[in-house]
């Protein structure tokens, strides 16, 4: 690479920091980059972790040392996590949303890479310190958000099918029951998925009584593998508690109402901006 | 915003044209955004412009005139694109990836979230200029694929579900034989999810005789929607030309031979690399 001023590399370095995010990148890879000291490096990298800051984008954790480097750890601010809620839950009151049998169709929204990029940047955030190896969803809609966090996050994504299928080799499946309706169904993760060990975090775009999810986390054992997280979008608040399968997770609205009647739905903010 | 000198603005036009692919944005907007004279704006996206070209990382494109600005567009050179295809093909030649029926294990490698981003890039970058309302794809493996792509060319995702599900609404569907097998499927769109005249990019990961994509194509004629284009992952070269139901393709990589009992497979870079 031709050695570049210190306004151009402020660009570059910029563009290679978002586009690494959650890895470490020592000084020397930047200074030999640039052909520049490792103190312009140095101080390029104040200017930037600066304005990331101020910005909310997230922080540039800086390692000192033999072993050091700069790490950027993207991150969403809780108020700009808060509009970006609000706005979902607008968006999901839309009343012609209401489909029969008082199901809610969001494929629109869940077709916006860039919403999905926003949500999985709040997950990101919430699970930036837990350690984890691997994001898992079930098949189909959970899979854009899973995606969307793991990218922010550098991990892995791995995807739990309903029916065991020729191209995923050798599976293990199991049987789970919808809280909801208490229907019986299987869910398959091929054998060479997941490590032994793993810390998983779940994501997915629905939860009502947990029952899928529930799911994941049997499977999750059948691997001795575990949770280290549960994200979802959007959850039903039309649960009774001792209905819900599942206590410990994050989500970023609450469907408390259908009405399909008057044709009005109440969509608030989730949990997350509960704690 | 505070007032912000022009190495801070530097990083954070930067991180702001990454994060808006295929938008335009006005001068104003960053004058407003910076409190910076236009001018000053001007002189920063030279310096932009000069590093994201030098670097392959694409183009920003200038508009002059009142209604005019800056537009990032996302693109990968040739030569990074078949380093991306070669580094691909050597992983997708493993021998352990071969399972019963000739089959091959890629589900790793739809789980790398930077795999498929780079691959999003090529098909970004191919059809940059086609004038695509919507990226299409159908359940299951081709969604990572597909978002991605979609991402970098700011557009939304339509998913084809194989089965009619509750929470798509009125849907269509259709019967399609699949190339190889000669059997017959079904796939379904919901009513809402396609605009009439839309420019659809279809994407999918693997396509043998291209089946499933030609049943894509006729679904789209169904909601008078039209093909802008078509990109794969990985095509199946042990296909005769006349059992091909589909010519005007983009593939990133070729599989020409599995031989389960010597476990040699053999992928080569595909035919965007021909052209």
């Amino acid at each position: 690479m031709k050695k570049l001023k210190r306004s151009e590399r402020l660009v570059d370095m910029t563009q290679y920091l978002l586009s690494e995010p959650h890895t470490l990148i020592s000084l020397t890879t930047f200074a030999e980059r640039y052909g520049a000291a490792k103190s312009s490096i140095s101080e390029d990298l104040a200017i930037i972790k600066e304005v990331f800051e101020d910005e909310g984008m997230g922080e540039l954790q800086t390692l000192a040392g033999a072993a050091g480097g700069v790490k950027y750890i993207p991150k969403l601010r809780k108020d700009h996590a808060l509009s970006f809620a609000q706005e979902l839950c607008h968006k999901l009151q839309q009343s012609d949303r209401i489909l029969p049998g008082g199901y809610l169709y969001m494929s629109d929204l869940l077709g916006e890479p860039s919403l999905m990029n926003e949500a999985g940047k709040i997950f990101a955030t919430v699970f930036a310190d837990c350690d984890i190896d691997v994001v898992m969803t079930v098949e189909t809609k959970g899979i854009p958000l899973a995606y969307a966090t793991a990218a922010q996050l550098n991990l892995p994504v791995v995807l739990v099918r309903r029916d065991h299928q020729v191209t995923e080799g050798s599976a293990v499946s199991i049987n789970y029951v919808s809280g909801s309706h208490k229907s019986i169904h299987t869910m398959s993760l091929s054998r060479r998925a997941l490590k032994e060990r793993s810390r998983v975090l779940i994501v997915d775009d629905f939860m009502k009584a947990g029952g899928t999810i529930q799911g994941m986390v049997d499977l999750l054992a059948e691997f001795n593998a575990e949770v280290a997280g549960v994200g979802v979008l959007l959850e039903s608040g039309a649960v009774e508690s001792e209905e819900r399968l599942l206590q410990d997770y994050i989500s970023l609205a609450r469907l408390s109402d259908v009405d399909s009647k008057s044709k009005m739905i109440t969509v608030n903010p989730g949990n997350y901006f509960e704690k």
